[in-house]
C-alpha cells in the first residue's frame, strides 16, 4: 500500500424522505440559489416540481440545457448568467453531467477570464468558489462525491477534465426513486459507468493492499447482482438504491486509497467522445474487455483474482482465469443490452491515428500503453 | 436498506511520511497546540520526540496520565489546565483512549459547568469546541476518524459514550510503523476490537444492504488474513498498515449506512470494566462467542451468511453453518492468544445481578436482549 491523504467531506442524504431535505440544508449557504439542469427530463418525472417547492422561500434562477457530455460552450453562457445573478449556491438537479457542469460553473463565476482556463491551466484560482451540492437524477459518475468534472471543447474536439478541493459538493440528495424513470439503456449505463470505475481503480499491481481489492469486489458484486434488476424491474427500490450507493462509492477516493490507478479505458473513451456523440458509457462497455486483453500480461494476478472472487471461476491457472474473466465482462455488459462493438455505432477507423497520437502524447494507462497498444484496442472495438 | 445521512471530514494522513505533516495541518488552527498522550510509551518508542519536532514553531503545554478506559475524574484536571491555557487545537497522540478522552477536553474546556454532564446531558453544548486532531499510536477503537468518545466515571462505576459533529478530529496522522513497539497483546486486542466493530454493525436483520455487508466482510477477511501477523511479526509494515487501515474503516460510519446496528457485546463489556479494570476488548473477546449463541436463531440467515463467505463453511443447513461459525470466531480470538473467559481474569458472578439490571434498564441489543438472555451470556463466560 502507497503512501496517501483522503479526505471527502460531502454529505450524503439518502432514501425515501432526501428530497424534503433540501430547503433545510440549501438554507445554511444563502437564498439565493441557481438551479441547473439538463433536457427536462426532471419536469416530466416530477422532480423538478420538489425541487422547487423545497427552494419556494428562497431566490431562484435557473439554468437549463446542460447536455450529456457537457460543452464549455454552453457553460460560458450558464456562467454569464451566474455572475449576474451572483447565487450563494448552485443546486445541480441531474446526472454526472450536470453536476460537472456546475463544477465549473462555481469555479468560473467569479473568474475573470475564459472558463476553458480551468480545464488547461490547473493553476487557475478565481476570486472564490461558489459552494455546490446536487440532487441525483441519474447514478453513474460518482460526481456527487468527489472534486472532478469532466468537460469537453466541442470546437476544438478535445474532452478533458479537472477537480479542486471547492469543487466537493457540500451535499447532495440521493433518493433511489428519482432512478425510476431512467430510460433502461440510461439505466445500463450507469451500471457499466460504475463497473468501469472501480476497475480502473481496481485492476492495479500494488502489493498489500487487500482492504481496498476487496471493497472494489464487493462493489462489482453489487452491481452483478442488481445491474440487470434495474433493466427488468426499473421501479424496484432495493435494487435502485444498491446501485445508487456503489455508484457514489466507487469513486470518492475510498477504493483508490494507496493503489495505483489507470484509467486507460476512461482516456480511450475520452477520445471517441470527443469526435463522435457516442454515450460515455456506451464506449467503455466496448473498450473495457479490449483492454483487458491488452493488459493480460501485465496484470495477470490481479485479473485472476478478479475472475476468481468476482465470478467465481474455478481454474488452476491465471492466465486461464483471466480469460475467462475478460469474456465474463463482455458477458455482464452485454447482458445489460448494450452495443458491444463500435461498428454498431457507426463509427469507423477515420480518427483512430489522431486519437492513438493525442493518447501517446498525454499518456494514458499505468504503465503508459504504447501506440502498438493503443491501435490494437481500438481496431478491435470495431469487431 | 433504511433512510440515512452520511458525513465525515476528518483528514486521513497515512504512511511512512504522515508524522512530517503534523506541522502543515496543526498550523491551519493557530500557535497554540494542547499535547495529550497516556502513560509515557510514546517517550520511549521516538514518538514524542516526533511529535515535538513538527511542533517545535508552536506553543505547547501536555498532558500526560490519560489511562486505558480514561476516566473523567482524570480529565477534569486536564480540562482545568486547558482552560488557563486555551489552545487553538488539541493533539491526541495515543489510542482510542487518548483520543475519545481529548473529545471530552475540546468539549468541556469553553463549559461553565462539569465535564461529566456531555456524557449524562446529551443536549450540554459548550460555547465553542476547540479543534481536534490525533497522532494514532494504537489501532482499535476508530476514534481517530469518528465522533464518538467513551468515558468512565470511576466514582460512580459508569463506563458511557456521547459525540458531537465537532468531536470528529480535523485531521489524523496515521503512520503504521507507530504500531511496530505494540506489545502483542495489545496488537490483539486491536484486532478484535475492530472486529468487533464490524459485527455489531454487520450482524444485522436490515433486508437489502448488499454493499455494506460486503465491505463489512472485506475487512473481517484483512483482519483474519492480518491479525495473528502482527503479533508473530510486529514489525512486518503491510500487516500493520492493512491493520490500521482496517480499523479506521471499521468504526467511521460507511458500514453502518441504512443498517441496523445491535451493540450488544459492546454494552455487555462496558458493564464488566466499569466494574474491574479488564482491557476493553479482552473482554469483547470472551462476550462476542457467547453473544452469538443467544442470538443465532433471531440473526440465524446472517449468522450464516457470516461462516459461509467469512470462513469459507460448506454445509447445507443455516443453522450448522452458523454454530460452526461461532467456533471459527471463537477460534480466531483464540489465535491471538488473549484469554477466553472471564475466569481467567478472575472475574465471578459477584456483580452480575446489578450489571444485568443495568442493562436491561438502559437496553441493550437490537431487538434488545432480555434479562434471561443477558443473564446466560454473563454465565457463559465465565466457563
Amino acid at each position: 500500500m502507497h503512501n496517501f491523504e483522503f479526505v471527502n467531506s460531502t454529505k450524503l442524504i439518502f432514501g425515501t424522505d432526501a428530497m424534503n431535505k433540501i430547503a433545510e440544508n440549501a438554507k445554511l449557504f444563502g437564498k439565493k440559489v441557481f438551479v441547473t439542469y439538463g433536457g427536462g427530463s426532471i419536469k416530466k418525472n416530477g422532480i423538478y416540481e420538489k425541487v422547487m417547492d423545497q427552494l419556494k422561500d428562497f431566490t431562484v434562477e435557473e439554468f437549463a440545457g446542460i447536455e450529456p457530455n457537457p460543452r464549455v460552450e454552453t457553460l460560458r453562457i450558464a456562467i454569464a448568467q451566474a455572475k449576474k445573478f451572483q447565487p450563494d449556491l448552485v443546486l445541480a438537479v441531474g446526472g454526472g453531467s450536470v453536476i460537472d457542469a456546475s463544477k465549473l460553473i462555481i469555479a468560473a463565476t467569479h473568474y475573470d477570464g475564459d472558463a476553458w482556463d480551468f480545464l488547461v491551466k490547473l493553476d487557475t484560482e478565481p476570486e472564490k468558489y461558489i459552494p455546490l451540492a446536487s440532487v441525483l437524477t441519474m447514478s453513474a459518475t460518482g460526481s456527487e462525491m468527489n472534486r472532478g468534472s469532466v468537460i469537453t471543447n466541442w470546437t476544438e474536439h478535445i474532452k478533458t477534465h479537472f477537480g479542486k478541493e471547492q469543487t466537493l459538493p457540500k451535499f447532495s440528495i440521493l433518493d433511489p426513486q428519482n432512478l425510476y424513470s431512467l430510460p433502461s439503456d440510461q439505466s445500463a449505463y450507469g451500471v457499466i459507468d460504475t463497473y468501469s470505475h472501480i476497475l480502473e481503480q481496481y485492476i492495479n499491481t500494488t502489493k498489500d493492499a487487500p482492504l481496498q481489492d476487496r471493497w472494489s469486489e464487493g462493489v462489482l458484486h453489487t452491481l452483478i447482482e442488481n445491474g440487470s434488476i434495474t433493466i427488468s424491474d426499473p421501479k424496484n427500490y432495493a435494487a435502485r438504491a444498491n446501485i445508487m450507493l456503489s455508484a457514489t462509492m466507487a469513486l470518492n477516493g475510498l477504493v483508490a486509497m494507496g493503489v495505483d490507478q489507470d484509467w486507460a479505458t476512461h482516456g480511450i473513451e475520452h477520445q471517441f467522445s470527443a469526435f463522435y456523440d457516442i454515450p460515455h458509457a456506451a464506449g467503455l462497455a466496448i473498450i473495457t474487455p479490449r483492454w483487458m486483453k491488452v493488459v493480460k500480461e501485465s496484470k495477470l494476478a490481479k485479473l485472476a483474482q478478479y475472475g476468481r472472487r468476482v465470478f467465481n471461476i474455478a481454474g488452476t491457472s491465471d492466465a486461464e482465469v483471466a480469460e475467462l474473466a475478460i469474456a465474463a465482462t463482455y458477458d455482464f455488459f452485454k447482458s445489460l443490452q448494450v452495443k458491444m462493438s463500435m461498428t454498431e455505432w457507426n463509427i469507423d477507423n477515420k480518427h483512430f491515428a489522431l486519437m492513438t497520437e493525442r493518447l501517446v502524447q498525454h499518456g494514458v494507462g499505468k504503465p503508459n500503453l504504447t501506440a502498438k497498444e493503443i491501435g490494437q484496442i481500438l481496431e478491435d472495438c470495431l469487431k
